[in-house]
């Protein structure tokens, strides 16, 4: 019952494969995102516990009218929320295959193991790093983060944490990251028993870009009080607005002051690639630890993100449970000796397919096309009237305002004419903060979006936001 | 070029899913699996990054010359290697669903939100944990009971640690395991900062359960030492034998010395749905937090994993970057407030569907008939002359040695006799350690194996044991 027939396996396949053909074929014509009806939403939280075997036929159609006309919606051509890319349909059928092969890639003899550590290294390649770093498919960012602030924390304490905890280390370690960083670094400094309050939120330049001079002096002011500056934690792009800190500066200060350089580069640090964009990662490539997650712009499926770390036995020696003296140097490590998870799933697939498909070639096309997109539309926004341009980050992050003169509230416009937009489903985006104003956040990170869905946003933001007004003021 | 028209997607995906379905035609007369042949591995291994495009066709036909014959092995019939059962089909085809709809389940309102609330309530049931507990899936057991022992941290510290860090607790807090618990927990003891020295194993019985006079003696050693003791971390199913902890006599101790009762069911935890079992689970809904993970022992393949808290606000607390003045009550939390991710994946998707083709009754069943192939094993090793059965587990798995008389050093010669096993590959396991001696260690997580597999074993064991006797000797 629960094992099928290579036959009838067959055959609920084709029909899934089906599915999903059927979704891309309607997709552009359709809405890009359903909200949820009450009615469907309390079916699926109130489905009993089933007791009873059902037919897989009619699981999938339960799945057909429940799940699968309400995505999340980040594979149409006008979702611009957040920086998680549409999938590719190859690297789709690649988590088919992952998952049919069903490897834990903890490490030994299979070929996963032997793809995982190709991909890898063609990453290093791409985002010019060593390529003798030490490296980890991850399952985004936030763990890409962490295990990067971890190896941090094991290098930099004075004593060895990873046998006498915190409680012997004399004076607390700070760690310094941009008020544009991201949340997931707070999270991993609180996990990491560092705490927020030593954790420093250096204020941002007019670019959003961490301002250097407060950097050195913060530094400087926590050396004064005792305590122990030990990493700066830079974006390359951050998720707010794509602004990419001045990543040589801060090396130099790492270097000058003996601090460890980490760089989350999850959402922006492909942004390499990009001839427009490359040179802003200068520096990167002194990281001392880098995240990247291919499953925010390099077109894969979520879960995959990705960690590099320069000194790869460092890394080892901050997770690996086997003692140095019975480690076996004619064996390959396993990956589960450089990070948190033992039983790891075959993310490199996904990578390793899409990377052959489109070649550096086609990456370097793909990430310059969404940037000169973005640019675009800046250039619109810029053109058109009662909007305002907010944020202008290099990469593909568009930060603006309905802001038609005479309105005293532009915060509440925006807010509503946001939620219309949400409910309409013509296009989907969100919000942020910056300087405390509430503002449309638009990320375009997308092989589907034309400049006709650019324009058609902005006409279609106009028209709504006209009528929006006439209820609001 | 990234994207397919949605009929080359159906074409590509019919090929993948006959890959697959051609996989499991020739599975149960084909090895166990393959070693990766060196040419193979140096192809892999050696591929320089790609520049140019290649064909999808061309990249499908690399895959299945020189990934898809040398997976790990697991899907086989004769695979006992580890406890990662091998995945029903209709879960492999969830994770193409899952892929291809690709959300985020950090929250919000689409349907992937509401599978995972619906998921993890069936699980309450099924595990009969309380169903108002938080919830939350995981890439697996690591991070599992890395997040409860977080919480644990959190709730049990004098100071707030997310804030302050551990710098300003004044005295270590202690974590009791056994001797037999799970390297995670160790893992997960140091990334909090607590530092293994901090980390009791406790010694274990004759079935290597934890021995909770021994583990009395500790807490009050420890208390005496100035230290503070703040959480059993228990084994319900060790990895090594399945043996389960007292839970009730720990949840006692606990409750009486105010400790934190943590709770690792990665493995083991559905032994609860097993008749001949399930008396040995009484206790674990006592537990503060719950680990469980169905890629282990509920068929859908890697990565799913699953923690449970009893006190759901406990976890948010410790992990939400929403001050609770600005928590919207009339909403759903995100998921993201519970864990470690921002982005995750919509793992819970294989689950709801596998639990449906199952129903609770299928998966009772299932569980109920590994269990019982392990006890078959162990009468006829008991039964087998020249086998010595080492560990009675009372889940499915099996700890013997080939053992015949005279024989002077029976771990050269069990190491000898699984490399050998290894290399032919008609089945497949590995060693483990028990009380100094190397064993071999038979897993059943398999709803394909059959007694016939288990006879086969034993003879074929029996066979190559009588050659590399003599090669030892």
């Amino acid at each position: 019952m629960v094992d099928l027939t290579p036959e009838a396996f067959r055959t609920l396949g084709y029909q899934v494969v089906d599915l999903l053909a059927n979704q891309m074929a309607t997709l552009p014509d359709g809405p890009c995102r359903r909200p949820v009806p009450d009615e469907v939403r309390d079916a699926l939280l109130e489905q009993p516990l089933p007791l009873e075997p059902q037919a897989s036929t009619d699981i999938l159609e339960r799945f057909t009218q429940l799940v699968l006309p309400y995505p999340m919606g980040n594979a149409h051509q006008r979702c611009f929320a957040g920086v998680n890319s549409p999938p590719a349909p190859l690297a789709v059928l690649a988590d088919l295959l992952a998952s049919g092969m069903n490897p834990s890639v903890a490490g030994g003899d299979h070929a996963a193991t032997y793809v995982e550590h190709a991909v890898l290294r063609w990453l290093t390649q791409l985002l010019k790093y060593p390529i003798d770093s030490g490296g980890l498919f991850t399952s985004g960012g936030s763990v890409a983060n962490l295990i990067g602030l971890a190896i941090m924390r094991h290098v930099k304490a004075t004593t060895n944490t990873r046998a006498n905890g915190l409680w012997a280390e004399a004076t607390p370690l700070v760690v310094y990251t941009s008020a544009q960083g991201h949340s997931c670094i707070e999270k991993a400094v609180e996990l990491l028993g560092i705490g927020h309050t030593y954790l420093r939120k250096i204020p941002v330049d007019a670019e959003y870009c961490m301002d250097v001079e407060k950097l050195r002096t913060h530094i400087h002011a926590d050396r004064t009080q005792g305590l122990r500056p030990v990493c700066v934690a830079a974006s390359a792009g951050t998720v707010n607005t794509g602004a990419i800190d001045p990543l040589n500066a801060i090396a130099d200060i790492c270097a000058a002051e003996d601090l460890w350089f980490h760089v989350d580069g999850a959402y922006g640090g492909v942004g390499i690639l990009a001839e427009q964009t490359t040179d802003l990662f200068n520096g990167m490539e002194r990281a001392d630890s880098l995240a990247i997650d291919p499953h925010k712009w390099m077109y894969v499926p979520i879960e995959c993100g990705c960690v590099f770390v320069r000194d790869a036995q460092a890394m080892r020696d901050t997770f690996s449970l086997i003692p140095p003296y019975l480690r076996d140097d004619t064996q390959m490590p396993w990956f589960a000796e450089f990070g948190i998870q033992q039983t790891r799933s075959f993310r490199a697939l996904k990578v390793w397919m899409l990377l052959q498909q489109l070649g550096e070639q086609g990456y370097r096309e793909l990430i310059s096309r969404d940037i000169t997109l973005a640019h675009y539309l800046q250039e619109r926004i810029r053109t058109t009237p009662n909007f305002e341009l907010i944020a202008t980050g290099p990469l593909s992050i568009i930060c603006f305002r309905y802001a038609p003169l005479g309105c005293n509230d532009l915060d509440t416009l925006n807010r509503r004419l946001l939620e219309r937009v949400q409910q309409e489903g013509h296009t989907f985006f969100t919000s942020t903060e910056l300087d405390g104003k509430l503002v449309l956040r638009v990320c375009i990170v997308n092989f589907r979006t034309t400049e006709a869905d650019l324009d058609f946003l902005l006409e279609y933001l106009a028209k709504v936001g006209l009528h929006i007004r006439k209820e609001v003021l």
